[in-house]
């Protein structure tokens, strides 16, 4: 395997599962830090803020940067800020959005009427008269930029609705589509993560563990890829894609050699 | 024009525009009922109960009983009443499709845990949890009943999301259609407006605003159908289309004659 200056984890299903760390995460992180190896982590989560998701690393014991971790809200508030910055903004999504968006300035609107661009995550407080306000700009042709377009996620009480549910509901009743998607598979929020890294795709693999998702969103930006069986995929699935990785690895841990 | 024993009517364009009725509306009823003709009023709203309509076309000054109005609610209760009696029901929709399915004593359940159907309708109190619940009934193949999907409706503040949000939401993030529509275009509205007339499609005329919905609805029951002017379909929009009504009025006062 290939040494690279760079290394970007996908997190549930590489580092840890539900909340407990995959066996040898924590040695093969310090491995790679010990040979000056940078690191970042990706997440499509849209309801926890970057410092959220790094309280809740830490209590698992994962010996994290908050500088080295880019959930899908900070990766928005990100490429909004840069995009976007004096753009007025509505949107439909959780607490942890809202907070990535304040903190580099973005101004909120509380309804539709002034807003140019719609921002969509998962909204646990979802309700109609948000999905009233985000029709309203999407007839009325405004920006949609969503955090990602994930449909469902794994709960404790069974699989439960993503962002996807706003985008269903508002790309079914406008007959629209997001203008731009943000979490993987798409390049945003990679982009965020090549910068944060300070280095070149080139330089840099992509590790996942679901293809559609990470591989690809490695692929879409060209960067090599490793998809490791600890999560979702198993070889079997492998076989059926056409998505293939540049390396199939057991676990993290195979990282170390 | 041929003369039919009974007459099937939409509401919204074809009665009235808003809360002000069509000129020539009342004349043209009187004019049909003095002949002895059948009538029923349908409508694909899914938040107000049969009774909730009927106070809110009185209050119109039209002269129609409460026999002759079937909702959407009212005939997704009779639907399910007819064939799902005995089955226990999970519900994302408003107050007055919940008062209808409990008018024929359908069993409604307070989450979906031990619900086998799910039935969808405009929600004006849409949550997270109602949508998790449709989720997880949907993924353990539940029975999907929906009043209708449509998608957006004409209100005072523009145009607001129907149906079809939480139907978008629901089948983006489980990939699942509804099992049964019964609102128009489809056939289980029509049936249940033909059976009140009592009477067979070949003597009934449907008359309507709107192609898609509509003239399609009576098209799909093989009935013929009427088209008037004075709602949302123009006469160029009537040569774009391959779903061509067997007449076409200016307005329902052409059926008198």
């Amino acid at each position: 395997m290939k040494e690279y200056k760079g290394y970007i984890f996908d997190m549930d299903g590489v580092i840890y599962t539900g909340k407990k760390l995959i066996p040898g995460a924590i040695e093969a992180l310090e491995f790679l830090k010990n040979r000056e190896k940078k690191i970042v982590f990706v997440s499509n989560n849209s309801t926890r803020s970057r410092e959220d998701y790094a309280e809740r690393i830490a209590d698992m014991g994962l010996p994290i940067k908050l500088e080295e971790i880019i959930p899908a809200t900070y990766a928005t508030a990100q490429y909004l800020a840069e995009n976007h910055s004096e753009k007025r903004i509505f949107v439909i999504g959780s607490l942890g959005l809202i907070k990535e968006l304040l903190k580099v300035d973005l101004r909120i609107e509380e309804t539709a009427e002034k807003a140019d661009i719609l921002v969509t995550g998962s909204d646990l407080n979802i309700s109609y008269q948000k999905l009233s306000y985000g029709t309203s700009l999407l007839l009325r042709d405004a920006l949609w930029v969503t955090t990602n377009t994930d449909k469902l996620y794994p709960s404790e009480s069974g699989m439960i609705p993503g962002t996807g549910a706003v985008v269903g509901a508002l790309q079914y009743v406008t007959g629209r589509t997001p203008d731009v998607i943000i979490g993987k598979p798409s390049k945003p929020i990679m982009e965020q993560a090549l910068k944060a890294l300070g280095l070149d795709k080139n330089d840099c693999l992509m590790v996942g563990d679901i293809i559609e998702s990470d591989v690809l969103a490695g692929r879409n930006i060209g960067m090599d890829t490793a998809l490791v069986l600890t999560g979702v995929t198993s070889l079997k699935d492998v076989e059926k894609t056409n998505t293939k990785p540049d390396y199939i690895l057991e676990s993290i841990k195979d990282l170390v050699s």
